[in-house]
């Protein structure tokens, strides 16, 4: 028999499996039909998290008997899961009120003609240092208009390699780092590059909503370690243990944390760093916050951390949100996966932005003056809530919120936003939207000192 | 029986269930191994198109008849040929050098201090116009230095609202529209938004390898129609015809055409748009070399496409390269799952570089200033290029490239590049960046009149 028929029969046997996979897909969506079923008659919940790590153990032990590669396998469950729950009728979850839509919605308000006090916006009303103008324009006006080379230009990625020398220690090759279009697709990219679809990363709660979206976009599951105010909003290395799983490859960390303002201690968080290393997790640290902070904040930098990536922004510690521009720190090989997926999706950072970055690396004076200012408002804000005797709250140690919390137990944090922002013209942001905290909101100490202290007041106002 | 038990007992049919999905999986693995064997034994080609072909015709019909949804047979059968082709050793086809790769190469060697002449930059040279400047310098000294709303400023969008009306009389709702952070995210947008992994997209070659790549990133097939010198660069209903599987659900056009220049004549385009309607696919036309034409080129928001995604930018029109703003037009619902996205990945483009782009879309006397240049540069270029006898070529009607391609049918696109660069230091882009075409090369014409006009000589030189 000549390869030709050879070949024509093992594919005709290859058409043949691929149509009992899809005959086995049925017989699967029948199943989890019939168990819609039983959970409406037994009233059960729709959804239950121990039943998706049972089937990733059971597909991983598969794969590893059957030498189907791991990755394949969890992407064909991941795919699977998603069937079942869409023939069981699921129902995404009520959707969230994320603080990006707070801040559409108050803008949509404000476009109207009035006028609010506004504690749900997550930037600082502080202004670029004026030596970054500065370079940016002239930039501008020297015709820096043109495509740049996707890492950076040269003399902001060696300008972020002399701040990172200077701030940590920290010794970074060129190829070590690339600059970013702002925090939040450098946080992509780290996601990206490290968790695929159906595989899963732990992110601590109450979070900034962008981690869990993000892992969600790839297809991968965010697992939840949930922390308490009675914790300080912070979680403890055996949580996080807990919560690994065959298919788990990252752990995302943010301290000073948005919305808590809680910063690990350094031997908590090394212990967090252990477990990870223990288990060849990569941690992924957004330092974002960083330098609002008052006492000194453990950065992964000088952790002993054996994979991590680090997503920094110039976003917060110099007020340059509008600018889009921020940078990552990883392995060459991170690195250079980083690389592909900016250039395919961004060529680069606008060129005279990057020029403006460089001068930011240099504004030492102006980082000590948002930080003092952001401390100052963090004061003045716990002042103002301890005045409520409605609300509990732990003291932000940085960052630039605060995260009061209702001691009634039956509070209910969506419906009194939206009675806020009616009755007393004023914004804050639901805990729901950072994990499950229907107790708790957000204020956001971004606006001026007055802004914050009104809002508070009617805020208790409200609560009398 | 209880509900509970009742669901235990289908639970572990379900697991059943998984387990023998992986169990195929396997299966399907060996016989992989076997037909690589077998195309050894038989000197045959790795990889067969037609077999992918034929196993999506199998999913499609399988899944219809079993009550599956097509999309998630689909996604199974992309990771389940990923698969094979991983056990069968195959090897990802060699690099190709895009115009991305050929720039980067030459910015390396400029920092050496070696002097090139530079055929491969994809922008122009000529300045933004200075409004643009003035806008977004007093923008950035005005503090509009926040984030803005994803869509983009109202001002902006209202601005490019009144430009689709006053040039393509295009009416245009605010919710139709999205101001992305340059061409590449609203192409990557566009695609993401309308083929999901597992289906496919026709794509015109010789293209700008983004389009190919973007697909590939999102895990769905670039289906390519070839076209040729002999028909003027320019593909014909009939072939894109023959391209639609049952999977595919959108065509990529982009006129004038990077890398040839060529224009779609308006039935030729109508045409295709008619197929388009026939069939329901989406046509994703990417406009972004409009402006740089010596004849009117059709536009995708007067075509009557159903449905469509138009995918502009201010890079090449005003010379905005490194600004990195662009926009995109669709339906609501498109453009509000890029909303999506977009704010997911970046928030939005830098406030005050949107400040500047309102001013672009009121300097009209500049595009035809630098439509005027091109033209002239394209006769210049095609002069110079009359006197090469080892080259053919068709004169581009709009962009700014010209895409010779050798007489000689054994010509090697790349060691000619190569060899370009070491001796005459000029640089171009192969060929085989853009499609099947190792005979042809792209000559930019985005340098000085001098740098086009001695490169060609030394490309001559070097042919002769």
């Amino acid at each position: 028999m000549s390869s030709d028929q050879d070949i024509a029969g093992l594919r005709q046997e290859v058409a043949d499996v691929t149509k009992e996979i899809i005959d086995l897909i049925s017989t699967r969506n029948e199943l989890a039909k019939k168990i819609a079923a039983a959970k409406v008659r037994g009233a059960l919940p729709a959804e239950d998290p121990r039943v998706e790590d049972a089937l990733v153990r059971v597909v991983v032990r598969e794969c590893e008997e059957k030498g189907v590669s791991k990755e394949v396998g969890l992407k064909v469950l991941s795919t699977l899961l998603a069937e079942s729950k869409r023939v069981q009728g699921f129902k995404s979850k009520q959707q969230l009120i994320t603080p990006m839509m707070m801040s559409a919605k108050a803008q949509q308000i404000e476009a109207t003609g009035r006028q609010l006090l506004r504690l749900d916006v997550g930037e600082p009303n502080f202004h670029p240092p004026k030596a970054v103008l500065d370079a940016t324009s002239e930039a501008l006006y020297g015709f820096k208009t043109h495509y740049t080379g996707t890492r950076g230009i040269p003399a902001l990625v060696s300008a972020v390699r002399g701040y990172l020398q200077r701030k940590h220690s920290f010794t970074a090759k060129d190829t070590e780092l690339i600059v970013n279009p702002g925090g939040r697709f450098g946080v992509y990219l780290a996601l990206s590059t490290t968790v695929a679809e159906g595989e899963s990363a732990i992110v601590i709660e109450p979070n900034w909503p962008a981690y869990k979206e993000g892992l969600q976009y790839i297809g991968a599951r965010p697992i939840s370690v949930h922390t308490t105010l009675e914790e300080g909003w912070l979680p403890s290395a055996e949580a996080i243990h807990d919560a690994i799983r065959p298919n788990t490859k990252a752990i995302v960390l943010s301290y000073p944390a948005n919305p808590t303002g809680a910063i690990l201690s350094p031997p908590k968080f090394k212990e967090i760093v252990d477990l990870a290393n223990d288990h060849r997790l990569t941690v992924i640290s957004d330092e974002i916050y960083t330098d609002y902070a008052n006492k000194p904040c453990p950065s992964i930098l000088s952790s002993g951390a054996e994979k991590f990536i680090l997503t920094a922004s110039f976003s917060k510690t110099w007020a340059m949100t509008g600018f889009r521009v921020g940078y990552t720190v990883s392995s060459e090989e991170t690195i250079s996966k980083m690389m592909k997926i900016q250039s395919l999706l961004l060529t680069s950072v606008p060129e005279f932005i990057q020029y403006g970055a460089i001068k930011a690396l240099e504004s030492d004076s102006e980082v000590v003056r948002n930080s003092e200012a952001m401390i100052v408002r963090i004061n003045e804000a716990c002042s103002e809530l301890d005045a409520i005797s409605a609300l509990e709250y732990v003291k932000p140690d940085g960052a630039m919120y605060v995260f009061p919390q209702a001691k009634k137990t039956d509070f209910d944090c969506v419906s009194f936003t939206m009675k806020l922002l009616e009755e007393k013209g004023v914004t804050v942001s639901p805990g729901t939207g950072f994990g499950d905290y229907p107790r708790a909101f957000r204020i956001s100490l971004g606006g001026s000192d007055d802004t914050i202290v009104q809002g508070i007041r009617k805020i208790g106002e409200l609560l009398a």
